[in-house]
């Protein structure tokens, strides 16, 4: 049995990059993590199978996902969700069970999008137990000592711990990043510092950093407990910059690129290496963890901030154009700089004035600004999918599917189109 | 050698309690924690001094420390901020150098209330500092490995770093409350939302968390992470309480007391518990620090309580009423609505009416609210020296005075008139 997967995106103008990928059966189950009792002798041909894609230069909703098994052949989605979702299903329980207060109004505050229906997209803990199962290879001492089913279920829940954690920080960060701004709206609500003012919004934001706190320090592992700790501060720090940005910063793309990693692509890149750190796994194997966050986070914020313009049209002022009228001004705008240098001007004004918005979106129309953005992201989507590739190989049919998957990710990243 | 201390406080109006208290020589020089290397052939008679001092039933100020040495006699007051000043001043430049972050507004903002000048009374690094050297006594298995000397002085620095990150806690909630309250404020000058912003200000309290949080996490003990997290979600519990109170919680002494507890006390009995655990002491040892920290605690704010009505004078009304004009209801008058059922009718009312407020004070005034809440804070007070008295036996000067200084502030806490 043997898959054909190709890929069309819609990123790189020029770019046609192909590179391997592992390949592995499509399993629409719940991935259990545990080691795959199927007979590894069943799969040869997935193990050389390796199958090229290309970054094309089509629109949004150009995406197709051909899988060709044996003889016959179909067009199957694969969908990384699915993959974790009675997975995701018993962490969201537990969620809601983790943020329970002694206080009613701090319970009623703190669970407030975790309950059923806004939870969002959950993209966050889809990624993990996905790194979880990409990442479960026998750790050689664990193997040595015979222990290894025992230590990977209790690791499983560390790991489905770490993921819980890294929701709590998030939806803390949402919490006190809805109060800063005056947000009126979340996940298609009201925000909690609408519907329940700002002070239980402040309150349940450290609430949830506090059971976070406490559920990493359960996990008795320091190194875990200092890396996510760090999360919050790189979180707070991006929201400082975005903040306090002087004229000179705010043309500039080092500093847009590192604010972006702080407000987005540190939490997941850290959660993804403490993955891989509680498995046990060397400093190469975190690192490459770390990577895939990492470059997933940064092109997830650069489509983020290109859907910002157009929408999930591909037209220009299609968008929310939230960021602009707030004056953060985003890679496109930015890339827009470098061609039309007469911008500075426009952004140094400001954009209070929509006028101001208006001739910005003018020279973005002119320049290649949204088309430069994308290709960055696909870039990061690049590093990010080259990170799975690179870890250890393995002839585990669940760790290869979720390997396929994590790199599925990548693509839907970048042509997702809210 | 040996001294006689007696005092005579403003407590009990009708108890006249004595009890033993371990004596020990005073030392003004800042105390080192490390073992002492004086001969302890020296101090037979500090060991068996055990003095006496009473509960008395004068008014505020009416304090007195009479030491006698040798057969010269003198009155010294025993300092025990003093007694730890070298060291707070180093935690204070090491806590200013934690807290500096990557973007300058951040640091300005997370360092605001850690100025030399505006650190506030530094109360609970000292109660920690001296709780440190109170309990600085040889732990058997470190002893035997011959360790002894390494491991005391490796313990002392973790056991300053629970103080700075005990100080961090603080000062972050105290930004939040100053938002959640809308303080103009703090420490005799402009509260950090007052003068840079309520952004700022969350943020600043975020990021005070996180390095919190990273700091415990390279002290490598996951108890500790996990008591001084729960401390923070004591905090947001606690503030909750107060801002959701129904009408039959403001009536009812539990509730306040459970409410004190979390915002006050939780955090320094927590800490001296920290302290204990560090330097590997049995878990009843651990509790008697607890012990300790959680009854100064509720002692300190059961005077607060009262200054609010009272300030530096003994005059009903003479104090801020900020508590009672923001519609707190705190001991003085929960005890006054015991002798007068019809004050609650008053309370339920609220207090936004000022005329309201001063019905209040009227049946506080007739009432032995003040009397009663002193009374409380005083058993507190005992019960937090009794903690310290029941600590195993020690030869060692260093940690005499320190368990003296200990209990010196207890009495300090309900003496104090600010």
């Amino acid at each position: 049995m043997y898959f054909r997967w190709t890929l069309r995106s819609l990123v790189s103008r020029s770019r046609t990059r192909a590179y391997g990928l592992h390949g592995g059966r499509f399993f629409s189950a719940a991935c259990s993590g545990a080691p795959s009792t199927r007979n590894p002798a069943k799969i040869p041909k997935v193990l050389a199978c390796r199958e090229s894609y290309f970054w094309g230069t089509c629109g949004f909703h150009d995406i197709r996902y051909q899988i060709h098994q044996d003889n016959s052949s179909r067009e199957e989605p694969l969908d990384p969700f699915a993959l974790v979702a009675d997975e995701l299903s018993m962490l969201a329980d537990r969620l809601r069970s983790m943020v329970v207060a002694e206080v009613p109004k701090l319970s009623s505050a703190a669970e407030y999008f975790f309950k059923v229906g806004v939870e969002g997209k959950r993209f966050r803990p889809t990624v993990l137990l996905l790194m979880a199962s990409a990442l479960n290879m026998p750790i050689p001492e664990a193997a040595a000592s015979g222990a290894y089913n025992n230590f990977s279920k209790d690791l499983r829940a560390r790991q489905q711990c770490i993921a819980e954690i890294t929701e709590m920080i998030h939806v803390a960060s949402l919490l006190h990043d809805d109060v800063l701004d005056d947000a009126n709206t979340r996940r298609g609500i009201g925000s909690l510092n609408f519907v329940m003012g700002n002070k239980l919004a402040v309150l349940a934001g450290d609430f949830l950093l506090s059971r976070a706190c406490v559920a990493l320090a359960s996990l008795k592992n320091t190194e875990v407990v200092s890396l996510l700790a760090t999360t919050v501060e790189h979180l707070v720090t991006g929201e400082t910059m975005q903040m306090t940005t002087k004229s000179e910063q705010r043309r500039s793309m080092d500093y847009y690129l590192q604010k972006t990693y702080y407000k987005t692509a540190s939490l997941i890149s850290s959660s993804c290496k403490a993955i891989a750190l509680l498995a046990g796994h060397t400093a190469e194997v975190s690192k490459l963890a770390y990577d895939y966050g990492r470059n997933l986070g940064l092109a997830f914020q650069l489509v983020d901030d290109i859907l910002d313009f157009t929408g999930t049209s591909a037209s220009l002022g299609k968008g929310s154009l939230s960021d602009i009228r707030h004056g953060i001004v985003t890679a496109p705008i930015l890339f827009a700089m470098e061609e039309f240098p007469e911008l500075h001007v426009v952004v140094d004004r400001g954009f209070d004035d929509p006028a101001n918005v208006d001739v910005a979106l003018q020279y973005l129309g002119k320049s290649q600004g949204i088309e430069r953005t994308r290709e960055l992201a696909a870039e990061h989507a690049n590093y990010a999918a080259e990170a799975i590739e690179a870890l250890p190989e393995s002839d585990d049919e669940a760790v290869l599917v979720s390997r396929r998957a994590l790199v599925d990710l990548t693509h839907r990243v970048i042509t997702r189109t809210k």
